[in-house]
This record gives structure tokens, sequence and C-alpha cells, in this order.
């Protein structure tokens, strides 16, 4: 334990007293001489250059953006710390797993401190919640999340950064629903998960006294689930894999009074996925026997009973209930909004980022994954500058040939125009233009027309993890070849300033989505609209899946879990 | 789930009813004729007989004892409602691996369903505590466990028994500590063992915050175990190689403000074993660093600090903490100390029962585990009657062959005799009355004189798991051979009555115990004050607990679990 170098000692002085190195900064700014002065109090002085030059990254957050950013940052003259009241990463997709326990929650977490040690890269990581965001003094103030049982009360303290990376993700959105907060379980953390683990076999503890009336096991045996995006539709399908499998044995005399109900507010379920998937996963749901109640929005939730407004009837029905499960959607969480107020993005319901993933109104902040949105550029708002740029002569004419040299900056930076080619089905840009007729010269009028119907492709990435994690990796990387990239810029056109981007915009590739229906059956949609639903997309599913773990124990850990489940079932104990 | 044959159904309408076979009987009693109008409402009388005629054995608490009792009970005859806070078994000698991540919670806890449900047993498992026994009513009061989000409240239900068997064992033992209960960890339940892996990462997530001084970093990172027994002896190894093999590495300068202490009231830890393993256990604790501290009580317990009573000094000492877990002994439950009140009990701590396991002063009460002891007579008590009975012709003397005929039932009521026989290394009981004198003629007196010093040799049990299962596989197989056994009893003679006892009492077989040092290292004394210490004792312990395991599945899990953490390590994620 002792035998520390000294520079590991300075280092870690530093690190002990986060304020010292901004002193020293100030004080090579403030003048040389003191600078000067203030070196000399450390022997080895190139070392000090070195901790002096590091630029400071804060990442707020370990989910998927977070992480993966993390991952993927490889350079070392970076100083990196990194705050989340969660000491780990967890593997989001596999938690409706663990709520019936086919998987352990401790098999889909990794210690982000594992993660950022296998790399040589210099970070820190703070279990800490961060509550406000200080951009006049790049700061951020943070508090402990430690129960306070340990003595001491709760610590507060500030972390200083140049860059910050917001990657803080959502809170379930409860639409101010009255009673979802005191009496629906999320879904969204490791937590919840075994809260609701917890709480099914309570369901059945409770069903099984002799005191409870037949009308009573009905409601406390009736599980509802609201929401039919994949997170509800999978739990629901987990749900009823465990009672079938594993519970009607353990609770043979409740197998009756068992129930589920999907709520959706929507017409459909799964309304991402293509309509062959939708319709598979209600058929199996109504042979399951899993009661979908589709247009029913949920507009209370007593302690016993949810109340729900039929769209169909307008009627306000009561269902009694043992167990919900709210899976309907994301907000964004209070610090994030606070700072939205702060920078001036007050009308947003979500942090708007531009398509470098930087905060707009802010310099040096970054926002990924499910705490903000890629606000896109609409070509309309931009047409006039695009024109000009590519009207070199400012003639107020173009001819088609003339595009040539801004065609791929335009498809770069606008993306909603290659997908609207796509759609129309014209190969090129300049079909679009040649398109409507033969007339060889196109004028800012005319321009306008053609492209009108343009910005009606732009759309909103779906928030989630996969979207999170190429944030991420896409983030990183800018930080890995900054200074490649300031030297030789390889972005597009500045069509609003001169030169090029240094870097390329985030583009999202999607590879995919899977929605496990139960039964070892899974619907799976995959790039260029191809759909593979059954029993060989379930084990498509496991082997993705098993493949994108963070680490080799995780992995190992959740393939021993599968077969544990299929072997033994899954266990019922209460803990 | 329909299709119900009716004999389930009717033996459902019992179940959900638990005050019908109650009434069925007193109808049988209260008059042949009203008995038969209620048994022609069932079509099938053989059924309702069968029914009617079964014994209805309570047990109280799913732990060792009352698990072992469970998994032996093989009679058909009798119906089983098992009632407990707990709906699983857990195999608590491996609770301080838990602590640490070493073994899964889940790999070492089986649900009492799964038990009970693969034997040809009639029995019904309830999730609730029992607050109240009514032996008059022959009844036990039970109310629910289920937290009240469930809706409706707590829930409240008696069950009737013909055979009430007690096994809800004990309770950490405060003594009245102040601030234990507020500030300290126990260890005796799974949940226990979860809160402590929790607090511990806590604990170093916490000393990592940049505003934490030196010295809270060590106030922090100090582990306090108080009691020097096997679990707490057990947990600071565990605690120490978890630092050492893992946490060291994620939390590499934290490393020196890490401290561990062992706090004993007595003069030596482990002092019911052998002294070579004390010995050998104190010298590895000091080298590796735990601090052990004999003769030192702990008198309070605050947030913050532990104070401690010096015996070689007298004096109070302040010791700063950050996790304090108290391993010191047990004590009764309330509900186990109002029902040593209630059948008059008043002046023990703990609920005495004799050596057939028979609650004193009940009838048809049987408590076994760390609940209760086992009180034995003491042969100075009994011994004018022991003497009258070998003395058959009353002659007031007799002579050493007179006792040819009692001499096993001696030996077998009064297990005090064969261990003071062994202890003065003499052969026999005849070994004991010729031993002094070569008088062949025996007195009162002189019998008196010669057994004066044999009930030194009386033991209480050690609160154990080896004893509590053995007490509930001696218990059950009681229950197995009632019938037989009462018509052929097969106990010693009663002294005090005439005839014989139905069973042999119940006599305990030391196997050997265990005590886990870490570093792979394991002591372990066994049958004939055999000790063994050292890495094969480990590998000795690795497959006797492997073995004791409940099922297949924690089997496969723990040794999976030992597996996977010596290849990659334990888990620090903080869930």
């Amino acid at each position: 334990m002792s035998g520390y170098s000294f520079f590991q000692r300075a280092s870690r002085a530093f690190n002990d007293y986060p304020h010292l190195p901004k002193l020293l900064v100030l004080f090579t700014v403030s003048g040389g001489g003191l600078a000067t002065v203030c070196h000399t109090a450390f022997a080895d002085a190139g070392q000090d250059d070195i901790i002096k030059k590091k630029k400071k990254i804060v990442v707020l957050g370990t989910g998927w953006a977070g992480t993966s950013f993390l991952k993927n940052l490889k350079d070392p003259s970076y100083s990196v710390q990194v705050v989340s009241p969660r000491n780990y990463f967890a593997f989001t997709p596999l938690l409706p797993s663990v709520t019936c326990g086919t998987v352990e929650a401790r098999s889909i977490v990794e210690p982000i401190r594992n993660i950022v040690k296998k790399k040589n890269l210099d970070a820190e990581f703070k279990e800490a919640e961060c509550y406000k965001i200080d951009t006049v003094n790049k700061k951020v103030h943070c508090k402990t999340t430690q129960p306070i049982h340990l003595g001491g009360g709760i610590e507060e303290f500030t972390v200083d950064y140049d860059y910050l990376v917001i990657a803080m993700g959502a809170r379930a959105n409860t639409f101010n629903t009255p009673g979802v907060v005191e009496n629906a379980h999320f879904l969204k953390e490791v937590e919840d998960a075994l809260r609701i683990r917890r709480t099914v076999i309570d369901c059945f503890e409770k069903a099984s006294l002799p005191s409870i009336s037949e009308a009573e096991k009905k409601r406390i045996l009736h599980f509802v689930i609201v929401g039919g995006g994949p997170a509800g539709v999978e739990f629901a399908a987990e749900l009823h894999d465990f009672v079938k499998e594993d519970l009607a044995k353990l609770y043979p005399a409740l197998k009756e009074y068992v129930s589920i109900t999907l709520l959706e507010a929507g017409d459909n379920i799964l309304n991402m996925f293509d309509k062959r998937i939708t319709a598979f996963a209600e058929e199996k749901f109504a042979r399951d026997g899993i009661e979908l109640k589709t247009g029913s929005m949920v507009v209370k939730v007593s302690d016993r009973e949810i109340s729900t407004k039929e769209r169909s009837t307008g009627q306000t029905v009561i269902i009694p209930y043992g167990m919900c499960v709210w899976a309907t959607g994301i907000g964004s969480r209070p610090v994030v909004m606070d700072f939205m107020k702060q920078i001036g993005q007050t009308n947003r319901r979500i942090l708007a980022t531009d398509e470098w993933l930087r905060v707009e109104g802010c310099k040096d902040i970054y926002a990924l994954g499910d705490c903000a949105t890629v606000n896109q550029r609409s070509v309309m708002e931009d047409i006039s500058i695009i024109f000009s740029k590519a009207d070199k002569n400012n003639s107020g004419t173009l001819r088609v040939d003339d595009f040539k040299e801004v065609i791929q900056d335009i498809c770069e930076r606008y993306p909603q125009v290659e997908l609207y080619l796509k759609k129309k089905q014209l190969k090129n840009f300049n079909a679009l233009l040649k398109g409507s007729e033969e007339v060889a010269e196109i004028n800012i009028e005319k321009f306008k027309k053609l492209l009108a119907e343009v910005d009606s492709q732009m759309k909103n990435l779906p928030a989630t993890a996969q979207v999170a994690a190429q944030q991420g990796s896409y983030l990183a990387d800018c930080f890995n070849r900054l200074q490649v990239c300031e030297a030789n810029p390889e972005g597009p056109l500045r069509f609003r300033g001169t030169g090029r981007h240094r870097f390329h915009p985030f583009r999202y590739r999607h590879l995919g989505q899977f929605a496990p229906l139960g039964g070892e059956q899974t619907a799976a949609q995959l790039p260029g609209d191809w759909v593979s639903i059954g029993h060989s997309t379930q084990w498509l599913w496991y082997s993705v899946y098993a493949s994108k773990l963070v680490s080799w124990r995780t992995r190992v850990l959740v393939v021993s879990d599968w077969i544990r489940r299929s072997t033994f079932g899954r266990d019922s104990s209460r803990i």
C-alpha cells in the first residue's frame, strides 16, 4: 500500500482536491510569473504540464449512452470524471426478463469502474447525482446518493469541466395521471425489476391466505400492464410464461384466478413495428389468454383500482387490480428540465441538440441518449442559403450541373433528402431536380417548389438503447479525433458559414429491433423491413443479446441463467 | 384450468375455509345424527372420512428445523399447514458468503412450496407471521407479512392444529445495548446479507467522493464486527478477501484507508472450537491485518461511533466506524416470549422442551431449532426413583447385578452418564458402581455419592443448523412411526411412571463444525476432536456444503457461483 511514486501521489492530490487544477489554470492565465512559481512547487514539471494540459471531460450518467462513450473513448490526453447515481451499467433490454427471474439482476450489470479500468484512460467515477449544471463557471453541482446511515448526512461537491457529456437518461412518464407514482411499478431501473419480481410473489402469497375471498383472489391476481410498447408487451409475455411454467405448479389452487391485462391508449400494440408483427402479437396474446384492451386510456390509479376512459364508448371503466406496471413512455428528468430553462430551451419537452450532439445554445456541452433529441434542420428553413452556396457567381439561377459540388454536402447535412429520394424511388438528387421538367436552369422559387415536400421525411430518433449506444460511440470517436479533425475538417460544408464542419454529423444506423412475445417466440424487425417471427427468431434474439452484453462475465452469467431457467425453472422465493 | 374432479374441488373447499373441518369434527362429537346429515352433504363419504380423520399438524417456521421436519415427514395421513413469513428455506451457513457476493442470495434459497410439493404429503404453505398461540382452543393466530401496497391492509386468520411444531428460530440478541437496532447490521436473514453487501459498496462509494476528508475516509472504511463466533469471524474473513481481491483493484486510492476490526467480549474468538483453531485464526487475522480486540464489550452504538468498555483497563473507548455488523448471539422472538409467559415458563430465557422435543407444560406442542432448548433431567433429581426402579423387591439395597436390567435405560434417559463415564475413562456403568470399593451391595446414600458428579456433564446443545436439522428429522420420524410406536413403545423405561416411553429421546450426533477463515483456508473440528486446518479443509468445506444443499438447483448454482467468483471475481454493482 506504500511505495507510491511521486507522480502517483501528486496525481492523487489533484484528484482529492478537484479545485487544484482549476487554480493552476487560473494562475497560468493571470500571469506567467505566478504560474512559474506555482509550477516549481512540483519537482517534475514535465508531468505537471501533462496534468495541466489535460482537458477535463465530465460524463453524467452510466446508461447506454454514457457507457458507450466511455468504452469508446481512447485518447489518454483527457481526464474523465464520471458522475452517476448508479455505479454500474445495466443491460436494460433484459430488464423484463429480470422481473420474472428468467435472468438474474446481477447477470446484467457491470460495475462502471470495471469498464473504465480496463482501458488506457484517465477516468474516475463518483457515485452521486448531478442536481445543477453551471454553464457560466463550467462546473456541475453534485450530491451524494448513499443512504445517510453511513453517518455524516448528504455530501455536496462540484466538478469542473472543459467538456460536459449529459447522458442522464429519462424517467418514466406518468402524463400526470393521478396515483401512478404511488401505486404503479415502473420498469426503468434494475431496482424496479426486482421490486416487480417481489410483488408478483407477494400477490400469489397473499391470494393463498385462507381469509381472502374469491373476489379478492381475482383482484389480487389481476396483473395490469399499461402501455403496449416493446417493454410492456415483453413484460406481459414474461409474466404469462412465469405463471404458466412455474407458478401454476407451486400454486395450483390459484391458477384459475390469474389474469393479465394489457391496456393501450392507441389502436394497436407495438405500433412502431411492422403490421405483421402487431397482428402476430395480438393473436398470440389472445391464444395465451392475455387480455388486450386498446383505445383505453388510464385516467387514475388507486391502491386497488384502475380507472380508464374508453375511446370507443367515452365511458369510464373501473378495473380492480393487484399489481400495475406502468410502461408508457419517457419524460425528462427534473435536473434536465431545469437545465433547459436555464439555457432558454423553455418550450421544449426534451433537450435539443444539433446533429453533432451539441446542446443547442451551449458551448462544450453534449447530450445523448434518452435525455436528448437531435433537432434536425429543415431544408426549407435553409433553402436560400443552400441555393446561394451552390450559386457561386450569384446569378440567381442554377443549372443542374452547378449542384454537383454541393450535392453530397446537402445529402449529408439534411438526411431527409435521401429518405425522400428513396420514398419517391428517384436515383439521386439530380433526378429530383430534372424530374419534373426539362428546364436546364432553376431559380430559387423553382428550387423551393421541388424541395417543398422533402422535410416531411424528418424523423425523430426512437428512445432506444441502440440509438444511445451509437451516439456514445460516435461522440467518443469525435473526441478521439478532435485534433486531427480540427486540422482537417471532414464534415459537410457549413451552409451558414465558411469552410467545413469538423465532423460528419451523427447518423443512426438501424440494426433491427426485437419484440419477445413469450413461449420462446420472438418477433424481429430487421433492416430493410425484413420481418422474422417465431422460435428461430428467439434463437437469433438469444445470440444477439448474448453477444451484445458488456463483458464476458455478464455474457457467461446470462447464458447460464437461460440454461438454469430451462433446467430448473424460475425461482419464486420472496427475496 | 377447468376439469377438476369433485374430490379436488371438495378438498379445495376445505382448504379455502379452514373452519369447515373443525365444524365437522364438532358435529361428530356433538351427536351422531347431526354428523350423518352433514356427511351426506358430500357424495363421496369415503373420501370425506379420510379428510375428517386426518390429524392436522401446523408447522411454524421454514428454517432448518421446520424444513428438515417437512422433508422427512412421509406419512400421508397428516394434513400439514406451514406458516412462516419466509416462503423459502435459506441455507444460512452460506450467508456470510452472500454478504460479499461470493455466493448469490438466490443460490442458497429454495421455495418451501417446492420442497413440500415433491413429496407424497398433504401440505399447504401460508406466508404469514404467527403472533399468538392459543393452547386452549388449539389454534394459532396469524397475520400477513405482504406489504400493504397490494391493497386491503393486513389480513388476520387462524389455523387449527392437532399437533403444533414451533420452529420459528431466534432473533439477534442486542443485550439491550443502545443504538444497535438503529445503527448495526445483523446477519440472520437473507435480507440482512443483501443489505450488508449494499452497505459495503456504499462505504467505498462515499469514501471516493472528493468532499470527504482523510479522517472521514478512514472512519467510513472502518468495518467493525461485534462478536467472535463463527458468523462474525467468517464475515470478517469474507470482507477481507472481498477488499483485497476485488475492491482494491476498483478503488485503488482507498486501499490504504480500509480497516477491519473484530470486537469480542470474551478472551478468545471461536471459543467453542479447539484451542488450536482459535490460535490459528488469531494468527491468520494478525497476518491479514484484521484487528482483533478481545475483552472489549460494546456498550453503545451511535451512527458514527461505537463505545466499548475494555475489561483490562476498565476504560471506555470510542471507535469511529463506517459499518457495524452485530453477530453476538441469539435471543427469543417476542411471540415465543409471550407463549412462554402463557404456559408458565416465566423465568427462562428460552423455551424449554423435554428430550422428546415436547414443550414443557403443554400438550401436543413441539419446539425445535434455535427457538427452544432441550431441558435435560438431572440424575440427582430423579435418583431415588431410579434406585427404586432397580430395587424391584424394595429391599433398600441393591447388588450391582440388579442394575443390569435398567442400565441401558438409565444411559439413554440421562445422556450425561455416558459422557461422565467417558471422561473418567470407565468402561461401563458397572465399572462406576464397582469402582470405589468392592462392596457388593449399594444403598441409596452410596448410590447418590457415586453419581454425585454425573450431572456436571449436562450440556445445552449449541444453536446451530446441524442441531435444528437433526431435531426436525427426529421429530418427523416420530410422527411417521406414531402408530407403530404407540403399539410397541421403543423408548427407555418411564422412571416416574409405568411402562416405556414411546420413542427414544432425541440424541444429537455432532458431525463436526467448520470455521472458514478466508484466503481459501478453513478450520474444521471433526468428531473425536480431530482438527483440520488449511487449504485442504477448504475443499472439504466446499464438498460438504455442496452436498448438504437442499436441492439440485441450489447445488448447481452455488458451485457455479464459486466458479464464477474464482474466474471473474465478486461483483461490486450497487444493487
